[in-house]
């Protein structure tokens, strides 16, 4: 790491804000929503119950968990100037790209308006995004125009139905439900403090939320797990593996999925995402990718004491249900929506706009010359 | 003003990184980019002198301007894809929704890829953005379709002929132009910080940039300008604008357009577009807008000793070149493009991810209860 001239570079360590909504790393590990152990969470709940908890504060009833389920159904289907839209995006583009910009289309269509239908635009966002980027993801690349409104029952059932078509194993969509906990809200990483800088104006959701995926498309944010899957696609077995990255490590080079800005010892996430990769590599009778990660995970320990974090096993389950690495990002997106969303709402609860300042390091007051004069 | 729990609510006060871009009230009253004072600025120079200068650290030759002024008239046309996407929004939409989309959609059909053309994107951004709102605008409310290629040679010019057609005063072009020098850049306000939260982690400049457009479509930010001409035009004359504004504040009404967050004696931006709304007033014939102007910020200094701010005079000196109102802040998008995206590269040239901390306010470590119990 190079020393940086400003002590609190990147605001680290500063705290700019309160929540209610999560703590990262409290005892070095841990992860909790609302104060619910990730590990129970991804255990014993589903996504639903996880997004309805991050959004309300409390986990629902029965009663509750089906009327939330039933009005995320209603809420998938996309207009058709947005369809028609997203039809006119190449195949090439940058499926972050695609979604920054259907999000940002929709809120022309169905404006937040006032903030007391901030929770109705909320759950809009959460059921419309999977809809967005696999529309456009099936056109482009099949030139099928899919039907959105599944009313499917889950988020998980949702997005692998309209991605894959039929999905083969109920696993698949366990895997993708206990993802999307996993992804669902992590404090103030950079794209959810994108997203309350944006709120703290009092702009509407739907900017927030572009601009918070503007953020989460930078490589030093999201896209760990697509850069895991390129790394491990390159080799052939787990002795070439171990091979290749000691080769790496020798020239230096960075191996995404490892490490964490504030966990210290381990991420939480790893060994439930590693558990679920296991069973996806039994079920479907994968020899190759799990043991090839496997061999990862143990040399960048003995190597480098870096611990695997959330999106390195990510790559594998991904790879294994046949999600193309391209999608891998956006389901990021599609999970983080819920913890997005409830932080621009806890920012409009106590808000003062966020204007940090700067420190000057230009010139000095100069006189103007004309441009005869230059 | 009510006290925040947390003493650095909003990071007020706080450095969160360096710029050698601008000082916003250093003697508490002054603005200067790189050194060269607003007043010189508005007085002598160009937009596209300003925004060479915020791009490229220096004034420009006569040679280099010319060569700028160029490639920027060569990058207003847009892609007829965008054109289709602006096309199926309703007049309805939020002007700014429809820009955040337009920006958002280019980045789908020019990304930028590697960010050795960010110079090449950032000049695109700021000719192109003027192109987008018109565009719409004139199709949405007038059903035409405008040929935005106009190969203007100023900024102003384009905007103003794509907006209004013939350019009958001389005066307007200037006026704009300086309108635009003024709003160019400001320092760490809350869109361009949003852009660098953005940039940090090194994602692309068109998602910078859209996000930033979300932060300034807020009330907070962005919108004064509209907000003080709403207010202005209630009123019939000076003495029934003194009498409006006085019950306003004895009702504790908040006036769009008076005091800063940063400046504490005097905004230096007023007292230019001030005089130039005096002369297009004169131009005009406007025995109403200007006066009353005059009496509302007589009256708040009177008052409660808040001074006019940049946004203020904007109001009438807009309308009285015949700008629809919903078009102000879009201007102030399309000058301060410049400063985003030159802070968006000055972030790049010394980076580290924004990523601040929060503090905990909710609840315990609980455990969690089966949905079959609750």
């Amino acid at each position: 790491m190079v020393d940086k001239k400003l002590s609190g570079a990147g605001l680290r360590g500063q705290e700019a804000g309160e929540t209610a909504l999560c703590t990262v790393g409290q005892s070095g590990t841990g992860l909790t929503y609302l104060g619910y152990d990730i590990s129970e969470l991804a255990r014993d709940s589903t996504y639903e119950e996880v997004a309805y908890l991050i959004l309300y504060g409390e986990l629902p009833s029965g009663e509750e968990l089906d009327k939330f389920c039933f009005r995320l159904s209603l809420l998938r289907d996309l207009p058709q100037e947005l369809c028609a839209t997203l039809e006119s995006i190449p195949a090439t583009a940058h499926p972050m790209d695609v979604l920054r910009t259907g999000i940002s289309m929709l809120g022309n269509f169905e404006p937040e308006g006032d903030h007391d239908r901030q929770y109705e635009v909320a759950e809009r966002l959460i059921a419309a995004s999977p809809s967005i980027v696999n529309y456009w993801y099936r056109y482009s690349h099949e030139g099928t125009r899919i039907d959105v409104d599944t009313r499917a029952k889950s988020t998980a059932e949702h997005f692998l139905r309209t991605l894959i078509g039929e999905v083969r194993h109920d696993l698949f969509v366990r895997v993708m439900d206990v993802s999307l906990i996993l992804y669902a809200e992590h404090e103030f990483n950079a794209s959810t403090f994108t997203a309350r800088v944006c709120a703290s104006t009092l702009s509407d959701m739907y900017s927030c939320v572009t601009a918070a995926i503007g953020s989460l498309r930078g490589p030093l944010h999201g896209g760990a797990n697509e850069a895991a899957m390129e790394l491990i696609r390159t080799f052939e077995g787990p002795e070439d593996a171990v091979q290749g990255i000691l080769e790496k490590l020798s020239r230096r080079e960075l191996i995404m999925g490892f490490g964490h800005a504030v966990y210290r010892e381990a991420d939480p996430r790893n060994v439930i995402i590693k558990a679920l990769a296991e069973e996806l590599s039994s079920l479907v009778g994968d020899t190759k990718l799990f043991p090839i990660s496997c061999a990862i995970e143990k040399v960048m320990w003995e190597q480098k004491k870096l611990f695997a974090n959330a999106d390195f096993f990510h790559a594998s389950a991904y790879h294994l249900m046949g999600i193309p690495t391209k999608i891998f990002t956006p389901i990021f997106v599609i999970s983080r929506m819920v913890g997005w969303v409830a932080h621009v709402m806890e920012q409009r609860s106590n808000n003062r706009i966020i204007r940090p300042s700067a420190k000057y390091i230009g010139p000095k007051p100069r006189s103007f010359t004309p441009i005869s004069d230059r």
